[in-house]
């Protein structure tokens, strides 16, 4: 109820902070019999970790995981899976000072507000190091779901600062810094070391996409699938907008044009996004995220301090010039971990249901 | 958990489907003492109901609302509010060659693959009539928060189809059949009319503001208030999108512009739309969604049957041309009910916070 | 989280005061394709309803069920079933003086202090008369667990009183004025005449038994089955005891003879009374409750009114002299509530496990 | 949902394995400004520690507690606080053997049904073990509790298998190796050594004491606080039974006795126990429940194997001749986890109730 928890029968409840001694996560509700082990996880983690290029922090954590609980011989045995992350990289220093000023754009002033008391340590529990263990969550719900269904994530850039990267081929995200899904990232390196070099920081927008989907996933009328990626991508560090299928560009759409057309080989369209009253259909399910730029920037603004007195803020540090760079492993995770749960919530209620026809195979986007 | 409720301390159960005997949800959790009545409800249920204008369905409901419980000589009591609306207008038609089709941009297909069964009559538990509860969950919520805190909510139309809407003044939404802050609507009337003769629909963009907002609002991880609030309205029937403060647009910003900077007077700007880390500041709550265009349209398209035959569907019957026109006080009441929840939920874990600073007044937006 | 909401994929919201419109409930998460009508509920509600002999409140409630949603063509479809119930045998009377007072053993007082307001009126939420909708929800539930698995649910009064009533056979219960295992009644009634003469009030003993148990319910941890049936039971009104299997006779038992020994054909003993480690073995689950004398008595006896002024109370009007009697089909449907529930869960997480072994037959209690 | 997690509104989710790497627990919504260290929760799992006396499992873990997240400055911040526990005395054995037999009134059985895979190891999940992190998370419940409303819990044993234990005084307990609250442990010690000697086990009854209870705990229908106090305690490893205040005696008691009648003083009595109607009366919590004899015992017993054989089991090793001696803190703490929950339960609905009436004293149970 704290808000720490995601997820209802794949739950996953998130602890730590930036510079405490660690972070982790209890994932709760994976299924009995699957092999698991630290390494399906760290892959996960090692494309989300910092200090992976010179684009983003140089902070230099390895983010090796421990399983701690919900293995036997190599299995999940059903019961609570402990993930624990020890924080090796803090560097000690004086935090008197910027524990008593708010940083515009950062969630210092809204935690002190709302607790009274704040880690101010590498921005405590508003760090966006704590999608970490929320990345090995991410994981164990990836493999199981590849397992059962073969249903699979990825997700690349598709604009960052006021660039807008052509689609190429999703080949090239894998070793792409930016991962973006072309070949030649020339242009978004100069824009990004102009950017570090005046202090400032930009945007980006993320493509998240999700192929393979069973049918059926999703409950009617809150609990949408649509409705609670949103939440997972909004409650993403920096996300300012979701958006499912066609997304904003469907307000000017007409219904003639808008609604897929279904034939007997699958749908002709998927301006949907894989996503019909609130219930996959077996299409890919296809969104987008607006990720803010970095609030973290070497450029002094005006704020105030917790005295309430004017003072002027300019923040130092290991800090990723786009935080939009390191968002698509997560994006990948948080939107696995939401396909989880409904899949499990739908085998609750429906494990009875037998389909009357066969899967339609998903259209190309 | 099969996704009928909203909410967690403040929590909405909803039932009914459009053409059986009655809609209405439970409310559980809404503090005692409290002034209510149906009139309290009524008001924001006649906002949304069918045949307000004759650019939306022309259903005639009169959507009454009665409480069975919770009251006494006027007053909440702490215990469950039930609000039952008795369903009046279902024409009596033959289903039969509805039930077994499915049309495009429908929840037909997908609720057919996940129960195994599907209540075809207007839509079934898919109708957007379905909406009418959480409308009148909502004015509860309203009601509660601006008594307590002054809290405010509305909402108009930014976007018809193709055609943005200038925002001319708040005052205008009210007595507006677009619920559009303008005083002259003839150009949409057109436009409307014109669409509904080619048989075709289209789509709308609706921008959502709370005022009067407590600090401190949200959780800090996964339940962050922007989180839920994505949740709340990407589950409203037809969004496909949602957007918070500068939204799509924070991705070509700068840091430098994006950061709302402080001064002992208040936030100087509010591209954060009224929440940082996840928590409200105090701010405005402004948001955007993006509405699809009706599914329902009477050019026919191409879709196949139960049996994965081919076939060509055209829906007739009373449908609205932009589902977005009655969108507006829906999108006002899910606002609400996020941050009623969140409201009771900060009281739970903060109740002794001693806060150190005076509220800080929002920045217009 | 109010506290209205029973069970977690199978949840029943219950609503209403003993003296308002009505009562009721919705069902969310009962699995489509049911069949269900209101005829299946209304047997078990007229087996808990006033009236039906001499012994229990003379209140003259046909509780009439009426099915409002969830239904299509006599199926479920997956969609909440909600229940209502129209109260209409409240006598109108002037409840000013019982407002200010709290009668010893009630809950006037503690709701009194915890809202600050309270429906006086036939003891408004606190009433026993809000077990009709937990009754009718059980028999939905019931219906569905027969169907998939066979089991069945069954209770009888064990002792009235300082009266131990011995186990003649189950097909006694049925048509016994106090749902006892025994032919011959005469005894008691007797003693309930000679405790309503005197104007005072006795307490009863339950055993409750679910026979054709599925395997492996419950949740290891917390969840337990067990703990989840003590859950249930205690929150019944007036229950201050539940025991399970041998329950508080096992404290003087050995460990050579308490632990149930396995043989190819099944279990030789049950003390466990069904569950070993929270989770359910495919033996009988048996349980006892102890119910306390009923509050509502014309015995006078000492209180305060809301001023903390000395009063004197007596209870006249139409009281159940032993809660207990019509406690037996309550107390079945709070088991089956809570089997359905871990039914429903069991299958989230499990549906892939091979059962290695044949079920084992449960062996006599 | 899969039953690892305690609670609501304080949430505490526990992980591991008896012979894991670790065990531990995340405690989700405390209070922030609170000073924690890992002093304050160290006592009382000293209190629950094997070895502590020759009447216990001999096991020998320091169950040192590490606090990882939640705390800045030594107080705690109103984010998650991670306990982690770490194993050292897993004795390394070959579990393959114990692995495909079923001990007779252990969890082997049904864990092995459920999930189809079963950690077999020092009983893996279903290990006593698990209730430490209980115990810690308890310990931070308790001491909030004490800073804020000066309630305190306390336990001992009423009864040693044949034996009652009659109450002297409570300092008794503290260092009284069977928690009995009396100054002669002679018999107690003669009875449990002569058990062990033979190879056999017996139960216990313990009595559980709340002192210094708010007013207006507990919801009303559902989420009474008995009710959650019977799931707690149910819940704990090897109870059989609970009861609140008069428990089974009220079951031959009379209304004319039973109800616990008030003067501007407070109460007469407390039969009820500190609940009516589901919610606290600012009178103590009394219960008692019933723990079985420890199903690990020396003596043979028939049982199956995996394969369906006929085995005989015999359990070698470091067991609790009594499991009930080391339940005396972890009732505790159980029962304060609950009363905690209920209170920022309280806290949210109901903060704004100004209380009409001084607080009533607890009269003495």
């Amino acid at each position: 109820m704290s808000g720490n928890t995601f997820g209802t029968l794949f739950a996953v409840t998130n602890f730590g902070e930036s510079h405490g001694p660690a972070i982790g996560c209890v994932i709760d509700g994976c299924p009995p019999g699957m092999p698991l082990s630290e390494a399906d996880i760290q892959t996960d983690l090692d494309r989300r970790r910092p200090g992976s290029s010179r684009h983003v922090t140089q902070r230099n954590e390895p983010d090796a995981v421990e399983i701690l609980s919900g293995i036997y011989q190599g299995q999940t045995t059903g019961t609570p899976i402990a993930l624990l992350i020890r924080n090796t990289d803090q560097r000690s220093k004086d935090y008197s000072r910027s524990a008593e000023s708010f940083r515009p754009g950062h969630a210092d002033y809204s935690y002190w507000r709302k607790y009274g008391i704040r880690d101010p340590r590498g921005g405590g529990r508003s760090s966006a190091r704590l999608t970490a263990p929320t990345v090995a969550a991410g994981a164990v719900a990836k493999k199981w779901l590849a397992l059962q269904y073969g249903t699979r994530f990825r997700a690349c850039m598709t604009q960052l600062g006021e660039l807008p990267i052509p689609f190429e081929h999703w080949d090239h995200v894998r070793n792409n810094p930016f991962f973006a899904p072309v070949a030649d990232v020339a242009q978004y390196e100069q824009y990004i070391d102009a950017l570090r070099k005046a202090g400032d920081s930009c945007g980006a927008r993320i493509r998240v996409q999700a192929t393979g989907m069973p049918v059926g996933l999703g409950e009617p009328l809150y609990d949408k699938l649509d409705a609670d990626i949103a939440y997972a991508l909004m409650g993403l560090n920096a996300v300012k907008g979701v958006e499912i299928g066609a997304g904003f560009a469907s307000v000017a759409q007409r219904g003639t044009v808008h609604g897929d057309t279904m034939t007997p080989q699958g749908f002709r369209s998927n301006y949907a996004g894989g996503v019909l009253g609130g219930i996959s259909t077996g299409q890919d399910l296809e969104l987008s995220i607006a990720i803010k730029p970095t609030s973290s920037i070497l450029s002094p603004s005006a704020s105030i301090d917790i005295h309430g007195h004017s003072i002027e803020v300019s923040t130092k540090g290991r800090h990723d010039p786009c935080v939009g760079i390191r968002a698509t492993p997560i994006a990948e995770a948080l939107l696995a971990l939401v396909v989880m749960d409904h899949a499990l919530r739908h085998r609750a209620q429906c494990a009875d249901v037998v389909l009357p026809l066969p899967p339609i195979p998903a259209a190309p986007a």
